[in-house]
């Protein structure tokens, strides 16, 4: 059997739910369940590379970073060791659940979670507009005062009324740091999981040293490209529904099985996709065909194991 | 020139010192200034991997995950969580000093920190008399009622009068899980970043799936287990002396330059090391060299460029 290699990023619902108070029990059981589909692609005869994201777990990191300055003084974390944390708590519950799942179906792999940097322009226009809403809620008067004393940069809460946010930029990552070692690890048979919460976002200085600062990557951009990189043939993004529809919850909504190149930004376009949701989603997945991939795939980590399922993209249509 | 592989436990001071108020600015220059001495075993061929402590950094995760729960009812994480995240934020930190140093002295290797975890037997004898402080001071009352919440053992602090603080059992690793990864990350001339804290307990259950249970692990313990199990040849503890002596801080004081076995079981039997401090650093030398290893050494890291510094034990005394 060839080896094929594929990289699966695990959606929000994966691992922490919206209705779930969060306890770490609720995200090991939610992991599991997530992952018990990844057997079909083992199954298959894939290397895989797990990816993740991180935002109600660096969120609540954030608010006990305030809590902990305020009671008991502890001097706070900048945002890149937070999202580090994340990557290795999460990391770990994944590498468990996963270490657990392959014992049940008695498969012989082993499996790392590694914190992974990833290259941004620190010139990016994203800079210039931080768009990307992190931490707690606070009000005016805490945030004006957090704006004084922390250059932090505030927009207001859509849902809490009279609430602000932090907002922080979301640049375009360019480069995975630590690709050569994630493809020597997936050419020895591991399971990697990497590029949690989008990775640590970091830019080489003139001196070529790697400096750190206040952003957030998307997880599906930071996947994506992270696919190109280890030149992985298969991109999957897992989330909460077996297909993308075209004009989704409408009464004209449209089942999309197959998508090309073309066709996929005829879409993006017309803003056939719902903006911060679907279409950044589609996007990755266009990334990366571009750069050489063979198939993106946005599906359900349920339906994993009926290829009929999932919106397939391909740069040309299967003849 | 042969390759030589060296496991090298980076000492509490190597990140944060004690007179410190443990800003990220201040952790990531001690971490760079202890570094820098690594490019003396670099540079005479020894393949790397760190290992580092976690006890302020641990310490703060879970005054923060309490301040959390007081201040905004986040669930709080347990302590394996704590040490994962430990793992990441601290081995994102060692990962990118490592990096800027090998870049300065334009040596091209690369560089992983993952999370580690640690095999122990949940019958140790450690979980009958937990023994290692963790976390926060707390007052009786408080202390009574976290006792029956959580069923949480406390023990006096210390350092406190009156104040109580959270004990954990410290079991003996057993076995690296993740030790063949490592090995072929060094194999590849990878610099691995493992073992952070002692690394994450964790016992295999009658099914053989990977469990968690609260404790913490002794660092030098674990870096003496996995410089055994990766068959590396050589140990490094670094610490804040450059030698190790007999009857340290007395008039009959003498520096120890080479140890041999028996005379080591001889001065822990006589109890000539400071419990709790050099004993079992001078233990977890002894027990890498028992299994194999071909020397321990024990020494401040700025001594590392100069081989007549530092206690040297080895099985024998060279001839």
């Amino acid at each position: 059997m060839k080896k094929k290699l594929a990289v699966v990023a695990l959606g929000g619902n994966a691992i922490l739910r919206g209705n779930e108070e969060g306890t770490i029990v609720q995200q090991e059981k939610n992991v599991t369940d997530t992952l018990e589909n990844l057997i079909h692609l083992i199954n298959d005869g894939y290397e895989l590379v797990l990816t993740h994201g991180n935002g109600p777990q660096v969120g609540n990191i954030l608010m006990r970073n305030d809590a902990g300055e305020q009671m008991y003084n502890i001097a706070p974390m900048p945002l890149n060791i937070c999202v580090a944390d994340s990557q290795g708590g999460i990391g770990f519950i994944i590498e468990r659940m996963m270490r657990n799942v392959l014992n049940k179906h008695g498969i012989k792999k082993n499996v790392i979670s590694m914190i992974t940097l990833v290259e941004i322009d620190k010139d990016d226009p994203a800079f210039q507009n931080p768009s990307k809403r992190v931490g707690k809620t606070y009000n005016k008067e805490e945030a004006d005062k957090l704006s004084a004393d922390k250059g932090w940069i505030f927009k207001t809460s859509p849902k809490t009324p009279g609430g602000f946010r932090r907002v922080v930029p979301s640049p375009t990552p360019k480069s995975i740091v630590n690709r050569q070692i994630i493809e020597q690890l997936t050419d020895n048979g591991n399971i990697v999981i990497a590029a949690g919460g989008g990775g640590i976002p970091v830019y080489f200085d003139e001196n070529n040293d790697v400096r750190t600062l206040d952003a957030v990557i998307d997880k599906d951009m930071a996947s994506s490209l992270l696919a190109a990189n280890i030149q992985a043939d298969e991109l999957y993004i897992l989330t909460d529904v077996s297909f993308v529809y075209k004009d989704f919850g409408t009464d004209k909504q449209q089942k999309l099985e197959f998508l090309d190149y073309k066709d996929t930004m005829k879409h993006l376009e017309n803003g056939t996709f719902a903006e911060g949701s679907m279409e950044p989603k589609i996007r990755a997945c266009l990334n990366f065909v571009k750069r050489g991939g063979s198939k993106s795939v946005v599906t359900e980590a349920t339906k994993l194991a009926d290829k009929s399922y999932g919106t397939k993209i391909t740069m040309n249509y299967e003849s």
